[in-house]
């Protein structure tokens, strides 16, 4: 047998172009030609001569942008930033504001926020003359598939809009955000698209960064993309109607947030988490603005999505393997699909958070104190620290997953003290089962 | 009614951060602070409060990188290309050569490619003792939908592969290789996957880009996504089993690239057009190397490939609307759907040409010369330069729909000269009429 492995040796040659255009015409160029006139592409192609023949590698970089508006009264008709909040340039939105011509926009809301806000978004879009379509979803986890995808693909196409300038508009929580996100992503390739967040959960998290999904083979969001929306706009009156369950479920996320990065969120939720659940995250003050420092739901919120932002937007696509924001999400995947739907997303991740803090104690990470209180701070958020059905087979089921899916290390967050962190590569099976039994003796009856 | 509108005047203030990796956590920080030890990220965070409350821009890039690389003997079980050739990194390589664990892929096959090329395919990764599925679909035009995609997608589940380093393989045609891109895409939110043509259509066009897609609700390519490849092989000899048709229907794309940009191909194919058709695009020397200047097959090929990079990798999400490859797909989605299957769609691509080319005479664009010899040049490539369904209505409702889809301006690309080009942003129905006149009485019996 012959053989002529594809080695590119050190001894190939290899030619780096730049891309430049005139007149219309992209064309290659070497380093020693750029004194021509013309635009300059931020892409390069190398070309490489080797014993198989010829190669070329592409290497283009895509910018995305995206905007995360804070605002209040988001359905008032004298707002429009529904409509153009997602225009940046000053002279696109002059343009926008003095068309005549009707705006046409296509709006999936989740079905229970539709019974509550239905009447509102309906007087909204027809006081603003805007050509447009609601399709209420049953949005649930249970539907989150790739049928609800093609349903709204159709609904979209019959009523037609313009790719570029006519963004789909999302209202509810993270399922309808995630699966209408994914019918964008997919429709002509690429649609913009608009997120509303209506639950506190997705007003932290599912709205804020690019992920988009739906669940498939009793995988949870197996199939997705990672296309971020033109923009989000956050209001937190909606949360004013949600169950209270439903809170406590978005708090285990910025609970998450606090003991990876911020020990002043962790202290916040500590003492005032109470109070933010009973109040579901609305000002004290009806008219304190979005920044006032003083209030607990206002300064709360901004330090969850500052701090989401934060992790969120030098790994867009998740290249980086090392997330502080896995945290809570390494066990909890196999446990929500496992029990749904007993349990919620935010409830499973805090199960799974509440074992990493043992394992986290046991490692000498935090002190008994520490550990004392961030369970103590979970229990005040009403959420469950403890889950029959999470058990040590299904813990070690879903690292070893893990382990097979991030190229050969763990890489699991741990709390080190309160609002810090690290991430680590092993675990020893013993080490695990010891932070597992303890976990159970000290939670496992609450 | 009170007025907010969101008007972010420019007295609102911003303030931009990068971003910091320090102890694992990220953190923003302004220009000022940079002397801080850590990863600074590529991505930026703009804050700016306005009367509304807060909002954050995010900027983040994404860099794409793949690979094309021709090879002579893909199947050879020599050749290990097909299994590492997308791996760039030498020590990963090495790596990756040297483990012992049995190496896993996932191939799609068009199923008449397998029919060809099957055993060939199996015996290879029997040889290279891979653990391997190959699932032969029927990836033909008509079946070119989302359900071709949720069909390949089950499999990979079924199969079980790790998305980081066990690429999905297609292997067929340009439908192939679409549908396997975007279940590709989908799965995990990215999967890798490799692109091996087995057409001339796709070994020139859709084989280096970005672009996948499935046809939906009678629009061409309606769904899809911007995910490259992680590579291409390209292998010549599969070309040898192609139908006449369909490698003169690859040659459409071809003279796309030559009329846009490239008077040499142009030429070429005028003299050599009908000994590559006779010898599907075979070296006349069996030996003779892919960089063969001398062998036209090897020649065209690699022109049309060098012109169709340079086009691609600046514009890979196809962002800007200016497109020279654009030309021939501005009527010809149109026509393509509406006498699915009589016209392949190379061959809806040359009437579209073939009627530009009268546009660009009218023009005063090419003298009747220059549009005698391209329209010499298409019979002589066995292509239909025109067709009965291509009505004049037909090519007012494609060019109405596109101006409706390019942000206002129609960006037709219209060739000067032979390999010379210059994008059009309007037309006048009196212009398109008479052009359409002589086009019918030139060709309309041919
Ligand atoms: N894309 C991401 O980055 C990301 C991040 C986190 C979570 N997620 C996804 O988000 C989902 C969880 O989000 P969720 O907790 O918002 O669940 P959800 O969308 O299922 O909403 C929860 C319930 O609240 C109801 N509801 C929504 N808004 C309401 C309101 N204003 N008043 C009263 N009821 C209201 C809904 O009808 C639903 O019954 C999961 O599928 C998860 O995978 C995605
Ligand atoms: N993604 C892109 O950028 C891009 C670019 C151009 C075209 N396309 C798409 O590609 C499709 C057209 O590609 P195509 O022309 O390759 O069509 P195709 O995939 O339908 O293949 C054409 C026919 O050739 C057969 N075949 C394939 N390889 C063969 C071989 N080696 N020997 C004998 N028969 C063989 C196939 O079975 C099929 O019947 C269209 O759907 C088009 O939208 C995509
Ligand atoms: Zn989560
Ligand atoms: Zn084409």
């Amino acid at each position: 047998m012959q053989s002529h492995e594809n080695s590119d040796s050190d001894t190939s040659q290899q030619t780096e172009y730049s891309l430049l255009q005139v007149n219309g015409a992209w064309n290659r160029q070497t380093g020693g030609q750029s004194q021509k006139e013309g635009r300059l592409s931020a892409a390069k192609i190398f070309q490489r001569t080797s014993e198989h023949g010829l190669s070329w590698t592409v290497v283009s970089p895509i910018v995305f942008t995206y905007r995360v508006i804070q605002c209040h009264n988001l359905l008032d008709v004298g707002n429009d930033t529904l409509l153009c909040g997602h225009i940046e340039d000053q002279e696109e939105l002059k343009a926008f504001r003095s068309k005549t011509k009707p705006i046409k926009r296509f709006i999936v809301i989740d079905e229970t926020v539709n019974q509550l806000y239905g009447s509102q978004v309906t007087r909204y879009f027809e006081a603003r003359n805007v050509l447009y379509r609601i399709l209420p979803l049953p949005t649930t986890e249970e539907n989150k598939s790739m049928e609800l995808v093609t349903r709204i693909l159709e609904e979209v196409h019959k009523f037609g809009i313009d790719r570029r300038s006519e963004p789909l508009i999302a209202i509810g929580g993270g399922v309808c955000l995630d699966v209408v996100g994914l019918a964008a992503s997919l429709y002509r390739r690429r649609t913009p698209y608009i997120r509303v967040p209506t639950t506190l959960l997705s007003y932290i998290d599912a709205s804020v960064g690019a992920k988009t999904g739906v669940n498939f083979a009793n995988g949870k969001n197996k199939l997705g993309s990672y296309i971020p929306p033109v923009a989000t706009f956050l209001d937190r009156t909606f949360i004013r109607t949600v169950p209270r369950r439903q809170v406590s479920n978005g708090m285990a996320e910025m609970l998450k947030m606090a003991l990876m990065k911020h020990r002043g969120l962790f202290e916040l939720l500590e003492t005032e988490g109470r109070y933010l659940l009973d109040s579901s995250f609305q000002s004290r003050d009806k008219f304190s603005g979005c920044c006032d420092l003083e209030d607990a739901a206002s300064l709360s919120t901004r330090i969850a999505i500052e701090t989401m932002l934060e992790e969120l937007a030098p790994n867009l696509w998740e290249d980086d393997l090392d997330r502080l924001v896995d945290f809570g999400h390494l066990v909890s995947p196999e446990l929500e699909m496992k029990v749904l739907p007993a349990l919620l997303h935010g409830e499973a991740v805090n199960i799974d958070m509440s074992f990493m803090v043992y394992v986290a104690h046991q490692k000498g990470l935090l002190t008994g104190e520490e550990k004392a209180r961030i369970s103590r701070c979970m229990l005040g958020l009403e959420l469950p620290v403890w889950h029959q059905d999470c058990t040590l087979a299904l813990v070690q089921k879903s690292l070893s997953e893990r382990l097979k899916h991030s190229a050969g290390s763990l890489r699991m967050p741990l709390p080190k003290g309160l609002g810090c962190a690290e991430i680590f590569h092993d675990i020893s099976d013993e080490f695990l089962c010891q932070a597992f039994k303890s976990w159970c003796d000290e939670l496992g009856s609450s």
